[in-house]
C-alpha cells in the first residue's frame, strides 16, 4: 500500500489532469475523487479521456477525505478553507485554489472579497529555498498558473538585482482551460476560435500574487484569452539596472531545475512544446530599440501551472524525488 | 466604364482579400490581376473562395499594368520599386509592401537590406491631416499591419502629450495570414494550432515604421504568432505624462472616423469582431497597479491592416467617399 | 423609404449574420430587431462585430413587429408559430426555425414533440420550380443548414433517377455556430478545439426534412461537430442506378444558379472557401472501389445555410433579383 | 542495460511521438535516432517538446542502426525496404511506413508504384490471433492510421458475419499531423484553421489495406482533413445481415483488450479523449431510419495510429506486457 491520495474537486480541468498524473504515479494511490454537482457519476462520464479508471465521484465532504494521507483541493476559489479546517492536522494538503496563496489579507479582500483564509507555504519549488520549505510543510498553496509563468521568468532577475522592480510590464495569453469548465457564453467555441480577447485589463486578481512571488513593486499585467485549450505564454519586460546578461542570470537560477528549461540562444518558447508536461520553457534578450529586458516563458497551465506543479509539491512533501510521476516532454504536435 | 484597376501580386492572402473587396466596389473595375509562379492559372484555382470571378492570372510585368488608372502592388518586400518605376507617372499606385513606408533610408537598410526605394505618402488616413495628403497623392505606401494597429492605438496619445514616447511597450499577436502564403514548416497547421509563439523578439523589422508613425522614441515590440487565420490584437502600454483620460483623447481623435471605433467603457476589443471588416476597435484604461496607460487595439490584418486600408486609400486618391466598397461590420462568429 | 424589415430573435448567431447582411442590402431597411433575455441591450453589446449599427434590441412581442413589411423569425424551434399567428396576413415572413418545414405532422411530433405548426413554402430556391413558389408566397420556411447542404448535393441525382433513393449514406460535419449560442458545457472552446465528436447518431431530428427535400427513402445521416466556428461539409454517397455521370447531372441542375457552384473536375469543396458567402460548392465522382456515387457539398451554415438563404428567399418574395445584397465570395483565409 | 533501440526517421511527427514514448519506457533504451535533412541537429531543435533529451540526430544509414536490438522505421513510404535489407536478420524491426503492409503486390503497384517490398506480419494485435503472430515475428508492419481506426471498428462485425462486406461506407476525418511535416501550401495553418476539406475522394491509397485488414469486399472511403493537430474520427456504416447487436459483437471482441474501449451505451467517441494515448474508443448503433449499422471509432493518429501501436507491437515482440510504457489516458482538454 502506497500513499493514500484524495482529490477534492475532480470534475474540473485541473482535477482531470491531476487524476491522469496520479494514475501514472508509482507511489501515490488514488483512493477517492470528489465533485459537487457531478457526484455520483462515473469518472469516465465526466472525463471521457480517463477511460478505464474505474471510479465513481463522491460528494465533496470531509468524511470521504479524512482517510487520505494526501489531499489535493481543486475547488473553486473560496471553498478550500472550510474543507481544510475539517481534515486531520497530519494530512498533507496541496491547495490548487487561490485561498491560501496571499500573505496580505488586505489584497485578498480587495480582489476576492470575503475573509482571508490564511497563508500556506507557497508551492513554487524553483524559488530559492522554497523546495526545502515545501518539503517541511503540511499545507502547501499551489501558485496560480499566470503567477507560475511570470514568476519563473522574472523572479531571478529581480532577486539578482538585474531588473528594476518598479516598472514591470507583462502581457500573458492563456488557453481556455485556464478559465475553467463552467458553461459561460464567452467561452463557447464559436466565440473563442479565431479570436484573441483581453480581459480584466488594468485590474486582475492575480496581480498581488505575482508581485508577492516575483518581488515586483509596480506591475502592469494584461491577460489575453487565446484560441487554444492549454498553454500560457508570458512576455515579461522590465528595465535593466545595468549591463547584466539576463540569460546568464536565468541559467544560474535554473541550473539544477529538472523542469525549468532555458532554451539555447535564438530559440524562443512556444506553448505547444510544453503541452501535457511539467516543463516551463524560458528565453531572454535585451530589446534592441528600447533596451528593456524581455523574458518569455511558456508552460502548460494545467501542467506546471496546476496539476503537475501540485504533484511536484506533493512529491517534495513526502520526501520523493520531485520528478516522480512527472514528465518534461510535451505531447506535440 | 469606371476606374480601371490592376492588382499585381494577387495570389497571396492580401491579394485575394483585395480582389474580394474590389469585386464589390461600385467604382473600381478590375481589369487585370497578376502573379508570379501562379501566372496562367484561373483565379478560382488559386483562391477557391473567389468562385465565379472569371479571370486568369497574368504575369507580373509592367506591360499588363500600364493600362490601369489604379495599381495595387501586393508584392513581396523589395519588389515594388522596380515595377513602380515602369508605370506611367499618372497611374495612381498603392503599395501594400514595405518598400516605400520608411522616411529613413538607414532604417530600411538595417532591417531589410538593399537600396531604399524612396518614401511615399503614408497610407493611414486617420493620422491628422493624412487623409488630405493621401487625396493629393499619386503614390501611397500602405502601412504594415502591425504598424496600423499600434499607430491607431498610440499616436493620438503621443500627439496629445498624454503619454511618454520614450518607454512604450507593445506585445501584439497576429493570425497566421500575416506571415504570408509561402509554404514554411513553422507555419504548418500542425505546428500552429494549439500554439502561441513569439518571433523576432527584440529586433523586429517593423520597429522603425512603428516609431515613425506613432512618434514613439523608445519602443519594445514583441510580436506573437497566434493560432487563428486573421486578426491582430495589440496591447500598448506607456507611462502617462499627467492625469489625462486616455479614452477622452482617443474619442476626440476618432470622432469623425468611420472605421476606428472606441468601444463603450468596459468592453475590450477582440479580433473576431473585426474579421472581414475595415474596422479597428479600441479601448483604453489606466492600470490600477502600475499607473501605466493601457490601450488595446484589434483589427483584421488583411482588412484595415492591408487590403481594406488599400481600398480606403484608393478611394481618397480618386475623390470617392473613403468608405466606398468597405464595411465596418465583422463576419462573426 | 424601402421595404421595412424586422428581425425577431436577433441575438443568436443566425440573427447576427442576418443583421450584417441587411445592413448592406440596398432595398431592405431594418426597422427593428428583437431578443428575449437580451432585450434592452445595445446591439453592439450583443454582437460586437456590428459596431456602428445604432440599435437597441426590443422585446420579441408581436407589437414591435406588426409595422414591418418583412419579418425574419430566427427564434428557437417551436416559438415561431405563436408569433406568426399574430402578424398581419399581408406581412411576408421567412422563418429560419424548424417549425414550418415539414409536410408530415407525425414526423414533427416524433422528433420535436408538441403540435405541428403547419407547412410553409420550402425555402430552397434551387429546387425545380421552387423559386417561383417562393416568389408567390407570403410565408416561407427556410431550410435547416444540414438539409440545405445535403439537398443541394443529392436532390438533382435522385430527381434525375441517377441514384437509388433507398440507401443514402451521409456523414456531415458542422462548425459550432450551428449548435447555437446558448452556454452549454459540451460547446466550450476547451472541449471543442482539437476535437471531432459525432452526436445524435442514428436518430437526428433533421432526417425527415432531408428525406422530404431530397426524395431519399432510406437515409443514414451522421452529424459531427467540428472545431471551427462556421461551415458544413457533407459527404453524400448513394448507389448509382446506371452509368450516368453525376457531374453532368449537377452541372445541368445548377447551370443558372448564381450561388451553387459545381467546381472544375479534380477540385473538391472545402468549407473555408464559402465562409461569409451565400455559396454552396459541389463536386462529385464515382468511387473507384465501391462504385458508389460520392457528392461532397460545402457551405456556410450561417450563410447559404441560414441568413443568406433567408435574404435570398426574401428577395424573391419581393420581386428583387435573388442575388441582391448577397455575395458568392468567401472571406478566406 | 535494457533492449537497445534505434529510430530511423525521427524528425517527423510519428518519430517525435515515438521518442517521447521511448523516453518513458522502462525496458527500451534509445541508443540512436536518425534523420535525413536534419541529421546533425540537436534533437530538441527539431522537436522542441523533447527538451532535455540530449541527443543529436544521426544520418539514416544502416551503419548507425546495426547495433540495435530493435529498430523502428518511420521513413517516407518506399524507403523502408532498402534499409531493412541491410540490417541483421536478428534485429527486430517495426516499420511504421506502408511498404510492408499489403499482401497483394498488385495493389501496391496500383496505388504506390514501384516494386513491392514484401509482406510483413500485420501489426494490429487486436485482430484474432494476431498478437501471437506479432510475438513470434522478427519483422512487423505497423498499420496505417486510417486502417487502424476503421479496422478496429469494422473487422469484428465482418468476422462475426453481422455485417455485409460488400457495401461498406466510411467517412473518416484526420488531424493534420497525419499529413506529415513537409512544408506544403495546403497544410498551412492559414488554409486549415476553420476548414474541412476532403481529399483523394474516390481513390485513396489506403483502400487495399483497409479491405485486407477488415475483410470488406466493397468499400467507399472518403478521407477529410480536419482543423486539429491530432486525431481520427471514422464513421463506418454497413448493412446488417440480421438482427445481431453490434455492441455485443464489439464487446466480446475487445473484452480483454487493454486499449480498445467500447464506451457505455449512449456515449460516443470523440478524438480529444484519445489525444496522447494508445486508446481507441468505439460506439455502435443501428440507424433508426436506414437500418444500417453505424460504428464510430476515435483514436490518436500518432498514438494507437502510429507510435503507440509501434511500441505495443515491439512489446509483444520482446515478450513484454503489451501495455509497457503506454497509457490509455488522454491528455484532455
Amino acid at each position: 500500500m502506497g500513499i493514500r491520495v484524495a482529490v477534492a474537486g475532480a470534475s474540473g480541468y485541473a482535477g482531470g489532469e491531476l487524476l491522469r498524473l496520479l494514475a501514472g504515479h508509482p507511489e501515490f494511490d488514488l483512493v477517492t475523487a470528489t465533485a459537487h454537482r457531478q457526484a455520483g457519476q462515473r469518472l469516465d462520464t465526466v472525463h471521457p479521456q480517463l477511460v478505464g479508471l474505474d471510479l465513481t465521484l463522491a460528494e465533496t465532504v470531509p468524511e470521504v477525505l479524512v482517510e487520505a494521507d494526501l489531499v489535493f483541493l481543486a475547488l473553486p476559489h473560496g471553498e478550500s478553507a472550510a474543507i481544510a479546517a475539517q481534515l486531520p492536522a497530519t494530512a498533507r494538503i496541496v491547495d490548487l485554489g487561490a485561498d491560501h496563496r496571499l500573505a496580505d489579507g488586505d489584497a485578498w479582500a480587495r480582489y476576492y472579497g470575503g475573509p482571508h483564509a490564511g497563508t500556506w507555504t507557497y508551492g513554487l519549488p524553483e524559488l530559492p529555498g522554497q523546495a526545502e520549505r515545501i518539503a517541511a510543510a503540511i499545507r502547501v498553496a499551489n501558485t496560480g498558473c499566470y503567477a507560475a509563468t511570470i514568476t519563473l521568468a522574472l523572479a531571478p532577475l529581480l532577486a539578482a538585482g538585474a531588473a528594476e522592480p518598479a516598472d514591470v510590464v507583462v502581457v500573458a495569453a492563456s488557453g481556455t482551460s485556464g478559465a475553467g469548465r463552467a458553461a459561460k457564453a464567452h467561452l463557447l467555441a464559436s466565440e473563442v476560435m479565431g479570436d484573441l480577447s483581453p480581459y480584466k485589463v488594468g485590474a486582475h486578481q492575480h496581480v498581488p500574487e505575482i508581485k508577492q512571488a516575483t518581488g515586483a513593486t509596480g506591475l502592469s499585467f494584461t491577460p489575453v484569452l487565446a484560441p487554444m485549450p492549454r498553454g500560457i505564454l508570458a512576455t515579461v519586460t522590465a528595465l535593466p539596472t545595468g549591463p547584466a546578461d539576463p540569460r546568464a542570470v536565468l541559467a544560474q537560477a535554473y541550473a539544477d531545475s529538472p523542469f525549468v528549461h532555458l532554451l539555447p540562444e535564438g530559440r524562443w518558447p512556444h506553448t505547444a512544446a510544453t503541452l501535457g508536461s511539467n516543463s516551463c520553457h524560458l528565453q531572454a534578450t535585451i530589446d534592441a530599440d528600447s533596451g528593456r529586458l524581455i523574458v518569455v516563458a511558456a508552460l502548460d497551465n494545467l501542467g506546471k501551472g496546476a496539476a503537475g506543479q501540485a504533484v511536484q509539491n506533493a512529491n517534495l512533501m513526502f520526501g520523493l524525488p520531485e520528478t516522480t510521476g512527472l514528465s518534461s516532454l510535451g505531447v506535440t504536435p
